[in-house]
């Protein structure tokens, strides 16, 4: 078929990084281009993987006491400028409403993120001591107007994310809830993913505009560079008193707040696409795919009926997997298989008129390639063990590739060694920003994290020779 | 307690509509404003009524091959000028964004539906009859710059929708699927949130700006005014050929497709507050409400462990129904009845000492206030039970308020009075848009549908006096 010829990857990972992954997104039809330079359009097959991403976080949430809530996608002037560092932040990258004739009372902007309108909210929510813990996600987009190149779902002015904002009665709490939005974060990209990543915390040039302290969870791509996965913020007692959250304790005495916010955003399907992707195509990993099984029929005329009404049965029989028959008439099983490699569908079935008299099937694992012979019988249990063992493989492929491309430097010399073999490096850093901002300069690499739990150790700052305690990672990043 | 005094609603249904649906929204914190007049918060407590929607409805468009997916938020200016009528319909309520610093190439509006800018995606992705039908859905938020008093989820210039979008090679299939997701749509108000609907067709004056017909179906309101449940509309070949949307048919030869959109957004909830609302607060539908049951212990300081200990094992018993224990110190049993039923939850079960003794409980329903008895050993399937009974009971309630103020009027004066009663009236009707305005302008009364299956019949318009063979339904409406 003259199709077949344009339906694969043409470019390689090893080879051009870049274009194999901006081919596997447009050709398995992940995303799209949108007229407006920055933006993108998630096509369903994107789309599903960010409904189970959603639905498994919010599972992990709602067993925490988090709701879910829909916030304004309009912010006033006015609200980014009551916490300094936060309007810092984010002012130049607003994009503002024209109010010329729409009456607008005050200039306002599309969210770039919504502390600031939520913590107005907060403000008037809050009461006593009774109203918290109060924990209020949402799940919206976003729109920061960068002037950097797009990359599709790892950069774009609009994107799609969670914001959490949690309100505590103490410090103690709001750090400790901080980690643990943290650690649900590293268990989603872990377990739901199979991306392995490192957490730890953000270095004071690294931090969000108007954070006490930053939580982050870093991934290596297979480019060597980082991707930072998902933050979450202590936010201290700033934004309480900028807006005015105040609360009664059980004694009748008003009390300032403290906060947390954490997110996450459609980037991470970016990074699914880069580390488990292969020249083939997407490779979903299985625990995330919705559609877990394709059922290809080898039809023959004389055999077709008998075939199809078999994998009709098998259909059935893999329902929790949502295996669905391709039985489409005008394609050929070549092309068929070519298809779903491409668009990373985990296991793949093959059945014909042979199988049939065998009473067996042929499984295919989309990462392994590998044909297995399973008797019918037996298919649904294989099935499920395949997706366990495709889950556990990925993961540990992702684990290794990052042992083997982080590493520690302890010289200014081996860092730049390290950086330029596509390392993440653990270094000894003063954490200050002016000796980041020279690593930067001179490398284009930053800080990834400070690793939690680090003993208390004599070092000196690899840039600037002052002395610090803390080993932090660095790298080249997206 | 104090407290208890400001908990309820202070105004009647029957007394002030309008500021008793104001209370039952903000006091149920359902709903709040926003700092930007206009615009408006969804809280939890209405937010997980959205997502209940949104899992039915996914549901039931899954099985009907749509996928979810996912546009951008700005349109370009002459994406809207591409199809007249649709720009002509929009303009006036769309906000732009400020260009001047933004490099951008193109004025840009934040989208008020998005027909356009899926449409030109489509005419990428769209080749040849293998690629139809394509059925598309996206859950977002749109924004219209409406001028009109703001209604908490009735009214507000941001507001959460779903918005499906198909092509078809056929002008009978885009027909009917028009009507079948029309008809997934009555479904939905009427198996899930208990409101009856009437389907039908909108008049000329009436149908989407770019649509060659619409179909809705319409909700009557306690006011007696009709809320606009959901639209779904027959596109034609309008937009197909405005965004340049072919596709090569079988025989190889360039066809233009046929096109529908369908919509339904966050003022459903507003009907749900409505419909079902009464004066001690909300009424949710218990086939919606997620959390279907609230277990409210006793307590003694003598039984207290014990009827505690119970309550959790009736909690555990219907975990189905998603009940929890409000085991608050600091509130009385009073206090939390009150709370409870102002947040509309379907059914409350009551333990106390002397029912442990019993082995039974008190079930409760939100709707009749009624209490029952009912033997522990018999609780979950008496629950599921009462559930399902009042649900019908709501409908039945609903449908026989529909019914009562609905009729037929055949002359000028008959419908003036029958408005004057705040009904919904059936007339005979020319369908011009010059006698619908007329009426509107006499009357504030507009056309809310043309019912379906209209036997053949000679009638004459009773404004202007035209022959017709269509009676249509008008109203006053939100």
């Amino acid at each position: 078929m003259a199709e077949e010829k344009q339906q694969g990857i043409t470019e390689t990972k090893k080879g051009n990084f870049s274009e194999w992954y901006n081919q596997v997104v447009l050709k398995a039809e992940l995303a799209d281009y949108a007229p407006i330079r920055g933006f993108m359009v998630v096509r369903p097959n994107a789309y599903v993987l960010w409904e189970s991403i959603q639905e498994n976080f919010n599972k992990a949430i709602f067993k925490r006491g988090v709701r879910n809530a829909y916030f304004p996608l309009l912010i006033p002037k006015s609200f980014f400028e009551k916490e300094a560092e936060h309007a810092e932040g984010f002012e130049p990258e607003l994009a503002w409403i024209e109010s010329d004739n729409k009456g607008v009372e005050e200039k306002v902007a599309i969210r770039p993120t919504s502390e600031t309108i939520i913590y107005d909210s907060y403000a008037k929510w809050i009461r006593s001591w009774r109203d918290l813990p109060l924990r209020i996600n949402q799940w919206c987009n976003v729109l920061r107007w960068e002037v950097s190149q797009t990359k599709l779902f790892l950069r774009t002015r609009e994107f799609l994310w969670q914001e959490g904002h949690c309100v505590y009665e103490t410090e103690e709490e709001a750090e400790k809830e901080a980690l643990m939005f943290l650690d649900e974060y590293k268990k989603l990209c872990e377990n739901l993913l199979a991306v392995p990543v490192l957490p730890g915390q953000k270095t004071e040039s690294e931090k969000f505009a108007g954070a006490k302290k930053t939580f982050t969870i870093e991934a290596l791509m297979p480019d060597g560079k980082a991707l930072q996965m998902g933050t979450s913020h202590n936010l201290g007692q700033g934004f309480a008193k900028a807006f005015g959250i105040e609360y009664l304790d059980e004694k009748g005495v008003k009390q300032l707040p403290w906060q947390t916010s954490w997110g996450f955003s459609t980037r991470l399907i970016g990074s699914i696409i880069m580390v488990h992707g292969d020249n083939k195509g997407l490779v979903i990993p299985p625990r995330l795919a919705k559609t877990k099984a394709v059922i290809v029929p080898i039809l023959f005329d004389k055999t077709k009926e008998k075939v199809l009404k078999k994998a009709k049965e098998l259909e059935k029989k893999l329902a929790p997997l949502n295996a669905f028959v391709d039985d489409r008439d005008s394609y050929s099983p070549g092309w068929k298989f070519n298809e779903w490699e491409l668009k990373g569908i985990p296991l793949r079935i093959e059945i014909g008129p042979k199988d049939l008299d065998k009473k067996q099937v042929v499984l295919v694992r989309r990462d392994t390639g590998k044909k297995e012979f399973v008797k019918e019988s037996k298919l649904a249990e294989r099935a499920n063990k395949a997706i366990e063992e495709m889950h556990k493989d990925l993961f540990e492929k992702a684990e290794k590739f990052l042992k083997e491309n982080s590493t520690e430097a302890k010289t200014w010399q081996d860092f730049k060694k390290a950086l330029s073999q596509k390392k993440l490096i653990l270094i000894p850093f003063c954490n200050t920003t002016a000796c980041e901002e020279e690593i930067k300069d001179e490398t284009t690499a930053t800080s990834r994290c400070i690793p939690f739990g680090q003993k208390n150790q004599k070092l000196k700052c690899i840039k600037c020779g002052k002395e610090t305690n803390l080993k932090v990672w660095f790298g080249k990043s997206y």
